[in-house]
């Protein structure tokens, strides 16, 4: 299983530091997952030019074949203007338009207020759904308050990122199952 | 299974049309199939006065509990105002926050105009969200002029309307798959 | 000025107390304003069932023409499955798509969690700009702890409706001096 | 009065070819209006880091400060993955939350379908609404198949091009008015 976790923003540390946090829970539901963190901050990737996805300079194609080969994709992205981030637009724009088909996402949202609650259904799921990727509904929304100190966060969020992980796992399997079961009444 | 469809419509005959037509599909992919339509515009149903959805009238009830009790649901919706008709709205509120929960849902919309494609997006989805379901991401369009004469519909909306069943179908499967296996790892 | 504040739900008191409450600031800064108030709870209006809206009974009639008739609107509405009730969806799928084209509209949103702030964005006002309302962009968002006791509210909500009532003033009057600037420019 | 034209493709030239329409046609009804066209495409800006937009290198700053300090601007955008680009996102993430607080909005779309109408409502004027802009509801959403060789866009968008520059030049007069008349009512 292909895993890869986005953090979308290039400005500050708390996108990054929840999507770290989830792979600490990830991991301990399932030690031996793969699991690869593309940080949007270290990237410096370009704006997209229209170009073919695969004609981009060598590391960018790198990274976006990591998003488009993966079975499973969280993104991680703070609130910025009532929406997501510039980057992490981009780097939609950045994709093929079915990128995400039969790909497996989730959405890890990290907030100043609980009054952008809803811009993950209100910006963030339409263009996953335009992406044709299966969308994992129930999100984690972090507020900075729920953010301690350095490196931690409360416990809720870890029991909430710890269910995010575990429907990722078990929608995945899902698929996987489904897509034998096609392929047998196909008689592939 | 238990499969019910829900005209969500008090005016005019295309959703109900359109419904009609997902059950004649449907049934020729698994023709032991019970699917049950529930149609607003037959119902009268009265408006969610904030009652538990138990306590209102008797033949009320037995249409919310069909929804409640239900595995896959697909609401059919025309566009009124931009959005889901008031009748549709209504329909939900009568219904408990959790009413869908695990419950896969499917979308049909008739329109008059292309320009409303994303109201399903915008106004429906994120109401299914809220109530837990699981939701088909991909669903189906139909124009005012898809539909021809009397109780036809154009070739490809049929086959939209087929992908749009073995979607729901698959979807349900594994998630009855999934709950197998949640089961067993919980000891249940 | 023709002045309608509509209060949407048919169920609690929080929606009709926070417009009774809008009614009241209101006149403190225009005491000579006519102000109506339409109930939803009260007036008990049937579904639409798609006629022309003068072809409902009187009293429906009656109370649609104020609407249409209003120089402001201002909607009152709880949130009820993350959206506006299906009481307030029917009561703008009662008046006609232009019913609003020229009115000035305002929204006051009650509701239990600041979590659905953005309801009114994604869901309301689509509408109103379907509609052809002229939207003043600023709502009013009054949680359930906002409330205090029976009749009051608390003081940094009055200072809200307070500024709701100014914009919707000074809207409507930059408004007409638009019609008549254009009235001049054509000719009429 | 200080208009400015925000062109916010990075890709293509129909945004830019849109806007310099209705520059053209701004001009037809105002021939002493100074337009400035700020074209995202030609500035390769950088990603917004966090920085106060007053501190970014000086021509980046030159550019924020002519959307700050504008009395128009018009935001015209294609559709990239069912939303706007990460260029024009990431620029509305470069400037402060309240730069446009008072300013009149408009909106231009330039799309290969008509299904993504409803992207305006849903992604770009919440955040409009967010930075406080006075938004002019009526957007035009123009087709591939409305231009015509390389200068040219059919006559109908011409003609709504028209509309939205009369309801920017109109809405501003207003806005203004109304400011004189607050800041009589306040005694400055």
């Amino acid at each position: 299983m292909n895993i890869v976790f986005v953090s979308g923003s290039v400005v500050g540390t708390k996108t990054r530091r929840a999507i770290t946090e989830l792979k600490k829970v990830w991991l301990k539901q399932d030690a031996a997952a793969q699991i690869e963190i593309i940080d949007l901050k270290a990237l410096k990737l370009p704006f997209c030019d229209g170009r073919h996805f695969l004609d981009y300079e060598e590391d960018v194609v790198a990274t976006l074949k990591k998003v488009v080969e993966a079975d499973v994709v969280v993104f991680g992205t703070p609130v910025f203007q009532a929406s997501i981030p510039g980057s992490l637009k981009n780097f939609f724009d950045l994709l093929p338009q079915d990128a995400l088909r039969e790909t497996v996402t989730g959405i890890v949202v990290t907030a100043g207020s609980s009054k952008h609650y809803l811009m993950a259904e209100q910006h963030l799921k339409p263009i996953l759904s335009y992406m044709k990727a299966v969308v994992v509904s129930t999100y984690v929304y972090i507020l900075a308050e729920d953010f301690v100190g350095n490196d931690l966060v409360k416990d809720d969020v870890d029991l909430r990122l710890a269910r995010l992980a575990e429907d990722l796992i078990f929608t995945t399997e899902a698929k996987r199952y489904i897509q034998k079961k096609q392929e047998e009444a196909y008689g592939f």
